[in-house]
């Protein structure tokens, strides 16, 4: 961290320092002035380091490449498990494309899937106009929300993991674009807000401004399924890098993007980013797109794709609708992560990834 | 950044709070304690912000996202010029190799490059037996630093930048992986120490440890030249994200990359790397590798590449030995940025990444 203090004491004393989070504190004096300098604390358990260390590497610190230090890999509840990338056609009719989705669940179910993935906003047509029609009340439920109720009774009856790709959510007088994931008990287990909003000007290409009729989410989503630990962004989430880092830092096996990327970025910029996000980041990325309309006023590129941790494409496909069954196997991460042992090998005495959210709960 | 200090004072009081970074701090009496949090100083000189904002936009502080603040992007000295990439063949002859990278250097001025960029390790085979023997002593210089010595010559006599790839560096007692990046007046303008060692084991396939026989470079690097402000990583650098975000907060145009990826991870990362860091940090991207040698005892990868600023291929390359001769367009830059407002989209509130040294620096 290194944030500096200068504090000048006139009439003052510090007697005692205690500590609050994850920070030591140097005292220095210096002119009239006390200055504290917050580092990370050295009292964090220790995380194992490469076997061969050079000369200086004492001063490399790569447990402060993040901030708080990243978190041990955890056990996940299964090595291998199968998922399902679920490419579906969206069009404007909620209630078919509702029964849709059910429909490709069960079939996704029934190959022996044990987390199904959905697309970004597969209950509506991806345009500002029908954000705000096709939006449901989640907190309200019932028939106020009869997407997320379909998923949360398909998840309950046939015991399956549900990252619900994402809907027009309404809160209020705010819309947001928010995926739902379900336990195998049809139970929430958590929900993620688009962080990072679709706003982009490509004259003659493609300008959207998502921001015209959403808010943006206020958190980063991870959530511990029966199918490991998974980290949650939507769409142009994927830009930001990091936001995987940070996932990865919370212990993720797996993030997954549902996404509606299109015929501009698409091709310049949907597998680059999934794979990146793989490779720098050592675990699984998913990604779900819907199927691609050409009649509609947003095309979808399609590509729904699966990304091992050494950043290699495991399934991908094309722009039709589809449903693609893949295994994951959970142990390439520490194979991976033993081949190329980036996370003993940061700077963390050049660079830090401050996780805001988890340094102020601590 | 968020780093909370609770401070309880006995007999202490606090009578002034004085700022020595670009920190403010926000002082919370809870229970016997006096809190301090410190957060990013909304001091800082405003940036350019979306044109259209969210209901909840001033929250995401995207100026924090850095910290230090992203500095704004320089105006280049040029906007566009030619950049050559010189994939030499490296043979264990060091004079060979000198003589052999000088008349490459000649072609390439010849052709009209104002920017020349050689492998990394191009003076000598890259084996932890070869570093001591064909190593340096740059800041002896003279005879200690024959490749030195004539990449300083090259430079100023046909009045081009060099990015000089990398020689083993021997300093007292140490070795480095070093480039040198020269001005067109043939005065050393930078050096760049690997930062992160190549130490990794994919059983079976590659096994390397540079630790074995080098150290670890001190700092990231970031030079400005006749051809625009540079950041400068050697091969292995590439494989931590962080650097090129820090390199792009501190302005760089164009990162270059010397690096000889192997037959292993080129096929499956050189590229995907190169792209990724062009189009997450929207700047260009040159590397350039050793011509192939399967006779050697570790075969480059090839494959020298210049990434766009979208994370578009602008020239590449097989490989055999080759100078690649193209434009580098700096316009591009602020187009993209223009076209995804990633800068402007970053949340601060979320995620902060620190330039430890920056930082310290100010």
């Amino acid at each position: 961290m290194g944030g500096a203090l200068a504090i000048r004491p006139s009439a003052a004393l510090l007697s005692d320092l205690f500590l609050s989070s994850h920070h030591r504190v140097l005292l220095r004096c210096r002119n009239n002035s006390i200055h504290l300098r917050t580092t990370a604390s050295p009292q964090q358990p220790p995380r194992r380091r490469l076997a061969t260390v050079s000369p200086m590497a004492s001063a490399y610190k790569p447990d402060e490449a993040r901030v708080p230090p990243a978190l041990q890999l955890p056990t996940p509840p299964v090595t291998k498990f199968k998922i399902a990338l679920c490419q579906l056609s969206v069009i404007p009719d909620k209630e078919r494309n509702i029964a849709h989705a059910r429909k490709a669940i069960e079939e996704a179910a029934s190959k022996g899937a044990q987390l199904v993935l959905l697309p970004e906003i597969w209950n509506s047509p991806y345009s500002n106009d029908s954000f705000p029609v096709y939006a449901e009340d989640i907190e309200a439920g019932g028939d106020a929300a009869p997407s997320f109720a379909m998923l949360s009774e398909a998840a309950r009856s046939l015991q399956i993991t549900i990252v619900g790709g994402s809907i027009p959510e309404r809160c209020g007088d705010r819309l947001y674009n928010t995926c739902c994931i379900f336990g195998t008990d049809g139970k929430l287990k958590g929900k993620h807000r688009k962080i990072h909003l679709f706003d982009i000007d490509i004259p003659g290409k493609i300008t959207f401004k998502e921001s015209k009729t959403l808010t943006a989410g206020e958190h980063p989503t991870v959530v511990d399924t029966d199918v490991g630990r998974i980290g949650v962004g939507i769409c142009y989430d994927i830009r930001f890098q990091e936001l995987a880092m940070l996932y990865a830092a919370r212990g993720a096996h797996l993030i997954c993007y549902p996404g509606a990327f299109n015929m501009t970025t698409g091709p310049l910029h949907w597998e680059l980013l999934q794979r990146a996000r793989a490779a720098d980041n050592q675990l699984f990325v998913a990604t779900c797109s819907p199927a691609r309309d050409t009649g509609a006023g947003y095309t979808a590129w399609g590509h729904s794709t699966l990304v091992g941790p050494f950043g290699e494409v495991i399934a991908t496909t094309e722009h039709e609708e589809t449903i693609i069954v893949e295994e994951i196997d959970y142990s390439l991460i520490e194979l991976r992560r033993s081949n190329l042992p980036l996370g003993n090998q940061r700077r963390g005495d050049l660079y830090q990834l401050v996780d805001v959210q988890r340094l102020n709960s601590q």
